[in-house]
């Protein structure tokens, strides 16, 4: 009761015709979606150019090829790089999948050791319409980790190296704790205080960071360097459960050496 | 290899900072997050204003109340108002709890026949800092469902009124589908085309629609009304499983009749 008619409506309406003109404006022609996987707490996402309705997609999961090939249907884009943030161990990539449903070219890091149809490297630039996705070699939790940051929108993506207030493991797969903390200090930390960090997974229903508050919060990197290293040693984590599943089919982009319930 | 060196990287570094710079204005004084219960598959957003301060929740979880508590403190945002889409069946509002853990006051609409510290209906405004969430009244899940609107940011939360292709069930707690296709219609789908939708749950790892794709391709909403209606007849629904346990809790805001695990 106490709200009602705060603002007078008919004024109001005014406004919003204005404002949503003024957002339409500033969203320009670029097309963000944010996708979940249940399953294994792995985030993908779809970037795209409303005007050349080029788009790709970050770290896609086997599972959901057919949702996310189906998205880019619907808002009429035309998937031009499936990627990913490096050789997952907890879930096998979409990409594979996507390469038969769309004509998408598959995109990794040379450093991960993965086939794919594109290898990038440091200060490599993917393209799609007018929108530029810079590669940041970030190695730690695996050789191969890159950071994927679009600077016009502010945002990053940052895989399993910097988590929401963690980080990923580094007890397998090459895992260095001492290049974990220096490359997201180095590179990630080094970015705008406001930029919008998007990582590949999180179990606590989180599903975004900023610079600012992984500088201030993040519990595990605000430690010293040494620190940092004695808490990655203590963690005493399970194996991973899909480890053996996935790098294998991983290795071969999602494609081949695939388990038989996900051989089609 | 072959994406290597598309831009100029000196050239980008500048282009990078004008963008970045760009993109703060852009975003203002607007600040958002979405966040998940992955046991009922529910959307949780807080908004709010970087300048006063001022933040409300949308649908908060219980279970999730810390979490939610300790991200607006993280964001050094004062939560003002913990608002409800409606009186949930399918898990216990964070509400309660949320009054316990911060400042804030419990809003959901008149027509929900719940308990909170504000009342609301349809076109009340509700305020925080320079920000104005408009209700909808949009009745056919429940009675009492709202749809909350954010005009300068081309958003719209719509609670179970419309999910992403698909809409609430219609067959417990006042359901009415020629009321919920009807309301959807004549309010939802009468925002712009590129308001992007918020919605109270998703089980397929989707996050956001907008009002042009669910015109497009909602499998239920681009029906005419009897067809409608006989869908929403015909979908044979398990009994929901929280109900018992949510509705009495809902109806005192969550605070009272807490089932025995939730009591603090």
């Amino acid at each position: 009761m106490a709200l009602r008619h705060v603002v007078n409506l008919s004024l109001f309406g005014v406004a919003f015709a204005q404002s949503v003109r003024g957002h339409a404006t500033m969203a320009s022609n670029f097309v963000f979606r944010q996708l979940f996987d249940t399953k294994s707490s792995t985030y993908t996402y779809l970037l795209g150019d409303a005007e050349s309705k080029d788009a790709v997609l970050i770290d896609p999961v086997i599972e959901h090829a057919k949702r996310d090939a189906q998205l880019v249907k619907d808002l009429n884009l035309n998937l031009k790089f499936a990627i990913n943030t490096h050789m997952h161990a907890d879930h096998i990539t979409g990409t594979g999948e996507l390469k038969k449903l769309t004509n998408c070219k598959s995109v990794i890091s040379k450093a991960s050791g993965a086939k794919a149809d594109i290898h990038i490297d440091e200060s490599d630039v993917i393209e799609f319409g007018t929108h530029k996705l810079r590669v940041f070699s970030t190695p730690g939790h695996t050789n191969g980790c890159v950071t994927y940051y679009i600077p016009e929108q502010g945002m990053a993506f940052t895989g399993d190296a910097l988590l929401i207030r963690g980080c990923g493991r580094t007890d397998f797969q090459e895992g260095n704790s001492t290049n974990l903390y220096e490359n997201v200090h180095g590179k990630i930390f080094s970015l705008p205080d406001e930029t919008i960090l998007y990582p590949a997974h999180d179990y606590k229903g989180m599903m975004s960071t900023t610079v600012d508050e992984e500088k201030r919060l993040n519990p595990r990197l605000t430690k010293s360097l040494s620190e940092f290293v004695e808490i990655m040693e203590n963690l005493n984590l399970a194996y991973p459960k899909m480890i053996d599943k996935a790098l294998p089919a991983n290795k071969a982009c999602g494609l081949y050496d695939l388990p038989e319930e996900y051989q089609t």
